[in-house]
């Protein structure tokens, strides 16, 4: 297992832009970038934050190689400054919510800062990985949603965007699926891997009953039988079930049989009701083909048995949207306040090094709205909507935690959380603070920002300087 | 740069399969799988091809490390199997036609021989690679067909899918875009590198002009300015024409502007009549902003002077399908046929060793059909619809090419084609042979397939056996 990008994973325009800012010397000067992004994916009503932990050691070790060097020379970059290139390190200071956090729109979800050179050089990286992770930690959580307690494991190596497979099956994880059919993640970030058996299996053996036993004399303790190869119900449970007992004879039991084509919901029940017939109440029931959401919660709405579903191409490719659309602007620069202007006035950018502050209930569950304010502010006293001014909110009294600590000093991570586990059970534990209305699918509840009276003098100063 | 995957990159099941297999002998059974797909993309006529070098290159190197056997070894596999794993070595034989190909539903596109334990377990590492390869060469290919001779770049690093992001830089190159903003795809596969400017290099500055100037001083043979970080015809155009003629008067020029919000249409004439008015007829167009097929088919269609295009998001992730279905499945086994059976006639696999006849019009452009034949066969005589037998078509006088040819033998890649170039302009060739009715967007012609009396036989005996 040998996985390492280097620095050359980035767009052209920001070593481009770095020799610029080399030239004239401006690579120094102390920036800050916002990571945020816009719109939801789904019709969601939140994101499950996901990529920090891959983010954080990509940036500990990003270097570009004596290739790499090479490679900028050839392309036209200046000998000067892919000099200073070769001893690049990244030695920024982020502030980010915890990995498996809810997030929401316009919001900034990573402050990164550092110098403009070493902040612009990772933009790419930071959206590549967050972007996606965040996409497929969202979706998982949403099949999550409509599971209940049935386990959930991500089938879709073979269906997804290509190397993309590798966080992809991590993320699924951290939003809620049990364990991935993708070994090489599994290995790479200890989760859980599980896996079945194929059609080429019985048809190798051509017939269905040896190739049932000849899978459970290999794996006694982890036998998944696959049985609709030929016929579901006429062949393959019957054999399973002739092969379970015989298993019981040995003091083995088998794991669970898998339906992978047909009515789920229909061969899931006859399946159920034969296999209890023969006394094999403890074999469960796995099911795939096709799985998202929305057929998860059809199946369980149709009290169908199934215990273990294997999710594919839907959650590993986020179908139907294939990104996050998270950006990365500069907030800051040499201490200076920096907007992007936008004809549409939702693209403007809000200025300013920041913090969010999650507003609380009483009980703890989240308040519905997040408070954005300058990081010399504090709390607000008050905010105000950022599009329609007329609209303010009192925030006195009202209980807050701030959502971005720091995670990374000087280029070095702090307080990381590498365990999957503890990343799951965080989203978890997150996502059970929201309250059910920004959770539905269909029409969720409109989580809302605020923004400080500090960001809205400040952003309206500099839409004023570049007014036309 | 380091990219290396090892034989944990498959599914858990391919791995328990092995293990059943080697437990009996039958992991040294002879085998053959066939690679193809059902479905094609984006309502489309057409895949093109694409992933076959990556695929011969990672089945050469393909080893399970002492780290992996290690791992394998904690999840419960049998030593003695893993001591084999250890030294494992495909050594299989792959006919394919050439990577960039144009290739339809249903017929074979790899046909993979070797031992049953080696062709199994490099299914999911095949089905990955060309799934999503495929995918994003056809949807370059659709955009490459609407943009005439406009220069198309990849700008999708920020919003791909992971690390799915490497070989998809390479595919979109394959199916027709010039160029690409990944510098680490552009240096491992040897793609040309292009790039412009962000807003933060403008926000940095603050003032425009003055970044111009900067970013003109730094890359005086390569400067591409974004125009509309503040407002594009009041600010950006104008004071792009500024640096440009001072860049005329340093004997250098401005390569192009770069338009990133708005109506690109009207934005690009206005600007082309500015920059014309200037002098300045050389200075390029470039436009990005949530273009896709139609997007830039519609600015062509308005004349909007474009000449380059930078298309992210929905290029990169092959949006709004993001996989192609492609499925791997055993066609023989120890010298006999073999099949999978399902309800759903559509899904029943061909059987046996099979080879795909491209048959070709007198022109030597595409007939619209593929015949199917055994290999022993030969070009078959007549073909048969493989669902409506009925439907019967004589083959006899109508030219033929075999499109499976051998590309790699015992393990080892033959003939190999790694120059991108060579293979893009492989899939511009084979693309021009199809007529323009498959090409289409809306509703294409159906490519057809045909088999030959000897498949047809072959299923139907195998059919009658497990009958139910």
């Amino acid at each position: 297992m040998n996985f390492q990008i280097t620095g050359t994973y980035t767009d052209l325009y920001q070593l481009a832009m770095g020799q610029a800012y080399y030239r004239d010397g401006s690579h120094k000067m102390p920036a800050t970038f916002d990571y945020f992004f816009r719109k939801l994916p789904f019709h969601n009503g939140y994101v499950v934050f996901a990529g920090l932990a891959d983010v954080l050691d990509m940036l500990e070790s990003l270097r570009f190689t004596s290739e790499d060097i090479d490679y900028l020379g050839k392309q036209g970059f200046n000998a000067d400054y892919l000099e200073m290139l070769r001893n690049f390190r990244f030695r920024g200071t982020i502030h980010a919510p915890r990995e498996g956090d809810v997030i929401f729109p316009a919001a900034p979800v990573l402050r990164v800062e550092g110098t403009m050179l070493e902040v612009q050089l990772v933009e790419t990286l930071i959206l590549n990985t967050l972007n996606f992770q965040s996409l497929i930690a969202t979706k998982a959580a949403r099949i999550r949603m409509v599971a209940g307690d049935s386990v959930l494991s991500d089938f879709g190596l073979r269906r997804a965007q290509g190397f993309g497979a590798i966080t992809a099956s991590r993320a699924a994880v951290i939003g809620g699926f049990d364990s991935t059919s993708n070994v090489y993640a599994a290995e790479k970030y200890g989760l859980k891997a599980e896996g079945t058996m194929a059609h080429s299996f019985i048809q190798l053996y051509g017939d269905e009953l040896q190739a049932f036993r000849k899978f459970a004399e290999a794996r006694p303790k982890n036998s998944v039988f696959l049985v609709d190869t030929y016929n579901t119900l006429q062949s393959g449970v019957p054999n399973a079930i002739k092969v379970a007992k015989e298993m019981e004879e040995r003091g083995e039991r088998l794991k669970a049989i898998r339906l992978d084509s047909g009515d789920l919901s229909f061969l899931a029940q006859r399946a159920r009701a034969m296999l209890d017939k023969a006394g094999l109440e403890y074999v469960k029931i796995a099911a795939s083909n096709q799985l998202d959401e929305f057929v998860v919660r059809s199946l369980r709405q149709q009290n169908a048995p199934i215990d273990i579903f294997g999710v594919g191409t839907n959650l590993i490719t986020g179908h139907p949207d294939g990104a996050l659309d998270g950006v990365y602007k500069l907030v800051e620069a040499d201490g200076k306040p920096r907007i992007k202007v936008s004809e549409n006035i939702q693209k403007v950018t809000l200025p300013g090094n920041k913090q969010v502050h999650r507003l609380l209930n009483e009980d703890g569950s989240f308040f519905g709205v997040d408070a954005l304010s300058l990081s010399a502010e504090g709390v607000p006293t008050h905010i105000i909507n950022p599009h329609e001014a007329h609209k303010t909110m009192q925030c006195a009294g009202i209980n807050s935690e701030p959502l971005l600590k720091l995670v990374m000093k000087n280029g070095e991570a702090i307080n990381r959380i590498d365990s999957i586990a503890e990343i799951k059970n965080y989203a978890s534990q997150r996502l059970s603070m929201l309250p059910p209305e920004y959770k539905r699918f269909e029409n969720p509840h409109v989580y809302k920002v605020g923004i400080s009276e500090g960001i809205k003098a400040m952003r309206d100063e500099l839409l004023k300087k570049h007014a036309f």
